[in-house]
């Protein structure tokens, strides 16, 4: 069971209003890095997990991530303080709150509009957040994975907006966001490192003919070896032709079919095949060619009331 | 450029069609771990790359995971091949064809009706593809993270396919794309590990304060200790009211307003304040109170014609 | 900011593991009336707000969802116990499997194969959770309505969940859940009701000449009056010809264009018109009609290499 | 049936093409509380309804939502009359084509470069309607709910919409529109409070143990009483400790599984054990330990070719 | 503006509910190729047309299509108007409402339980209906050909629709939409083909060097040659090699940077460099490799408290 | 199997990074009329033919498409190429970067705060590019004309960007793009008209009652005659009360129910009805109505403890 006390985990303090940078913050909020998509992705794994450690581990981080989105929900509301009221009470010239809501360096007019100067959980492109952003798939060597680079990219994305602001009270608290993200992802590192095997994932071992191999599919000026591709455990197929059926068979795709099936498919076939032997006439000639002038105006004539 | 041979990079032999089977392999085709996904990932990252080793190996993997696409959409169409000519040919009792679309053991009636028994880009629930699936964000130390995860993910769904089905050219085909996945997750740590630093990922380093820490937010029955949260490297925060306002302030939010705009926050504020002293009558009250059943029933006659 | 229990607000036991029945509890896990959305819908509306009242309580009852969304997750999980394990394991026939996540009654196969038994923030057909679900748009007397609805939406909900199941552990869970949504919706009453005035909402008063009337723009057998559109509130307007332009004007749509402007647009206007005075032959033509078939064959004869 | 005249409910005059604010106007057009949702809700809710009253009444407001649909789809197009043929004739100079659809004041890039200057069902940051946004369930005593909280949403945007802009034809429109949607909230109160009972929704009573309980979740400054929480009519449990198992149960959940299902899990659970007791080197590490750097080069060393 | 009769457009009867059948009528319902998506993409076509005859025809056929999506919406409520008592009653023992809904040949769980046995606006695998089907850009020689096509592909999905089916009246009422998608067809044909010249659409010619050019980019089995390659109007380009930078150039991307802006990429692309000259331990290295047991052992024994 | 050259199809050179054009450009590459659209509409298609031909010219096509896709993300790479690293390494001032993301005439904060300066698969509003923006069925008569109507629209878009900028290079590669869509029409086009008959599409004829009717109903002004609905084809429906159930029948819906199922329905029913002969006291008289306040306050002090 959650519980919330009204005091954050991090103060927050804005020295100005600007929605312009409240819609940027937005990213962290609602966008696919940000601290919903953290939470969810923590919090339901925690649920079907059956270690006892990752499961407790899941909790406490899941938690902190929800207190997280609480932070950031603040910084977005703090920003978007002051133009809340002048839409909501409507007491200036209209043509000034248009200019206030759509000028330059401020992409906040659906914030301000659609959601009355609130924190909406959209990125900074208004875009609903969507559970398709949380990868989860409950084998842990993989969503261990996918933890550790959801927290980096978290990491990356707080590291861009610090980069964009100057108010020391922002800049502070999306420090400590950042901070955790590094924290978060070292313990899930730990817990990775702690199964033994981590790898391969999962329990199916590869085809031993090609766990090894490296295809070079993309010719051309730029090909370069590095330890991805090279040195004692990589065979290099350096051609694209041999990559192709490399099973040694036809590289063609069959399926036994009944009787029955076989003449329906080809009875499909048969009524809906394209004549290579014809040169039709075709809608874009109807609508370019001049030498069809003639032909059609003559049969347009023809079908003149 | 991208050039194209009709031949499969895996021959791909189907014993009996199976459209239930069919829905289900479009997880790999038109899903969020699919190959569709998968491609559009490392050929987004290959265009934007600045480093030419990795430039190279996305281009190669991006064409391989193309070609992949094409081996599991030719698993999809050899699977539903039989029962594409029924429906589109309309040669059967209706009970028939109905039946067959959803019959026990068959959640296809979306791909034979819908999409005509072909290879949709939708997951085996008949979600379309979304590129929100897609988490690059032109940082190699998390795209690569990022791709390291998705390679797991892939192995372990392609593991569940093959758990499923026990038509032996379908599982074999199936184990080279699992197998795939394995090679590709190795190039990609190489890739990785030969960024240094490669942790923590970007620029800016986190607040010392914050690196270290562990916060135990989830309390109570199963608390465990592990190398994620106990060590030397570790500061260990065990109870929940010291992780509240960790930088030491009052874990409030503020944000400096102008005089005007302090004004017209309040003016909102009073328009719609929920007076605490009130105890109103409410809809739900009259919705169900038979204490009201007077009042309504004698305002309700005066206000009848 | 948040803290956890590894308690839940209310025991969970499941007598049987069932995975079909657990798809259809994500309705309440991942669904648009489900807990997910009663959280994030109360949560981001208290980051937001002004009143201290409304706030507190906002809080709160977002925290009890939270909770919710813990326990009715754990009721997904606890169904799918047993199947988790069959498909990460692999260890029966293929057959089996395939047969146990496809059967009748069962819908499980997302559930299984991509979210590998646990329980995602999906509906129970498979659609990912979206914040499009969410109507809040930062105006209480609008918001509270939307939480009004929104209570009454997930009671029903839950009413038929409660009427699938004749697990006792299963539905007295549910009981509770149900149960508190009908608290909850009696909490906003209260302070919706506790605004005065709190109809219409908002500040702009409605155009005196259109708040009473009725337009009755639906015709023909089963045209009915009630209280909805009769009494002495209500002008009711009874014919539809008399609901076009209740403005008196022309019913036309008109712009002011500067010279230039109109100038392009009807240069765009002429370069794409469709001529009524013509009668073409089409496309449709082409692939259909007899009478065109010496015309086609003459000219693709004349075309033939 | 639908039929359809070219006049409209209200007739439409624009001062002055605005791209922008024709980008700002599509929030009630294609948005989530625009006119296109509200037809579609009511529209659906009339085809299922079984009480002739109601559906009648469904279908006048749909048909009428229809109307509104058209109306400010003709405000839209009105406002883009003059910047359509700019882009679509080519005629001027590129450079200033391209500031005019990306300058200062006007977000309509979208509209004109993807949408041709049309109305497309886009809200203002152009976010494609969804169905997601109508949340009927089929059960009247929500329904109508919704639809109350749904007018009051829209008769807010449309009040924010009327406070952006100055042209008075616009103005006057969407006054009409607003004005609208608080007749239609009257008649479905009316209609709700028809129905006796209407609280709680849905059929099932509620448990009585937890009807009139309010949990205190959220604790610390602001904790406020009002009548939402406070009065004869509530319980109020102040201590969130006191919120958990409040069945008086273990708090925990638990399924009863077969012993094969048991021991499936069991061997699941081992294989993807995170050993406590082991302190790992991890991904984080390699990347980052100065005091691994001598193991790394060894180990590279050896492994060089 | 609208107007609406409560008589359908065509009559219709079920000759016995059937919730399975239902669902799969939502294709044409809430589905891509659907009335909803028929209506909304002629009537914003008509708001924007500046033809006077398109306008009316589209308006004119836009009006047919929302009376469509009344038929196949009663259709719908009609084949589930039994099924739809059982749930929101319940008075049945709960095993037998689960199997009814969930039972095979009956995919219609989600239309049961979220939307009460209504007619939601979604696919048939419950999909909600999108925007992004309507692929208007509000070009008539584009928009035209997009309606051609999508009459088309209504057409046939009505078709599978009726091959599904033996309740006469079901068949009945479908055949009637069926053949309005043909004569909708017929009537945009005739307007595209109204407008000289048609093709290429728009204004600006191709470069006559690619216009008549076919690229035979997908080599090996099956090469086929027909009019859509061959001919005097085609010029074939057999070598997938010839078609690299066809023109002439070197097939680079390049930019001119500024000195900074060169910079700060060249300091980006250091940072981030994977260095090809090492041969790094990995991740997967570190989670499976037995060589390093010995190192890694060491290493955890150090770092243990 | 697809192979790839680091060579481009078409060489692409930028003047000057812009990245306010590159995000309109994300419009072609991301977008519902973009490349990636087009490459996967085709290659699915190429997949599931059973036309030798057809399928060899769909995979020809796919694979340029791709390789088109490759040539516009180029554009956007090169023209995000400065402002990437600045955001990236954070040298500048940030009020400084924040007005180079956010400035006028730019609407890239998403593309380089979220993506780094990459190419997203999006369109230029941020919206991720789904699998809903293809409409394949799976029926050739259909599938063709959706082919033919992508590539006008296709066409036109690469129109509308060419008219945007003056970068020679840019408008040079746009103009490459563009041609192509127009050959690739003429493709489809022969393809098309090489299956005879090709209407109407599918097998199924319609019901000669209503092939040649068109329905007259939009009235009003505005009424126009035009091939599209005039001459010995057409029968015209002038009166829209004409088109009311045109089978002759009652215009109703209806089923044939079981006793018990319409026992249950009737239950339902009347559980719900809203009663037409009461006027009830609703929640909008509570929030608004001056005659009721004696009651309420009488009621609230009644109710106050």
């Amino acid at each position: 069971m959650f519980s919330h006390n009204k005091r954050l985990q991090y103060t927050v303090h804005v020295s100005e209003p600007n929605p312009g940078l409240a819609n940027l913050m937005l990213e962290q909020f609602g966008g696919p890095q940000g601290e919903l998509a953290a939470a969810c992705r923590y919090f339901t794994q925690a649920l079907a997990e059956e270690d006892p450690g990752r499961k407790d581990m899941l909790f406490d981080i899941a938690t902190e991530e929800l207190s997280h989105l609480e932070v950031i929900g603040n910084i977005v509301v703090m920003l978007n303080k002051g133009a809340k009221g002048h839409l909501a009470e409507g007491v200036e010239a209209e043509g000034e709150i248009y200019r206030s809501i759509t000028g330059a360096g401020n992409d906040s007019h659906l914030t301000q509009l659609l959601y009355g100067g609130g924190a909406p959980l959209v990125n900074s492109a208004g875009v609903p957040w969507t559970a398709a952003y949380v990868d989860t798939i409950g084998e842990p060597t993989a969503d261990l994975r996918s933890n550790i680079a959801a927290e980096a990219r978290a990491k990356i994305v707080y590291e861009r907006l610090i980069n964009l602001t100057d108010d020391p009270g922002v800049k502070e608290a999306l420090g400590f966001l950042m901070t955790r993200e590094i924290a978060h992802q070292k313990s899930f590192e730990k817990a990775l490192y702690s199964i033994t095997p981590s790898f391969p994932p999962g329990k199916l071992p590869g085809d031993p003919r090609f766990t090894h191999t490296y295809f070079n599919l993309s010719q051309g000026p730029g090909d370069t070896r590095g330890s991805w591709n090279q040195g004692e455990q990589w065979d290099y197929v350096e051609d694209s032709d041999a990559c192709l059926a490399v099973d040694g068979g036809s590289g063609e795709s069959s399926a036994d079919l009944s009787a029955p099936d076989a003449e329906l498919t080809q009875q499909f076939a048969e009524r809906t095949a394209s004549d290579p032997a014809m040169d039709p006439v075709t809608g874009a000639d109807l609508g370019s060619s001049p030498i069809l002038d003639e032909i059609e105006n003559k049969t347009s004539t023809k079908k003149k009331k």
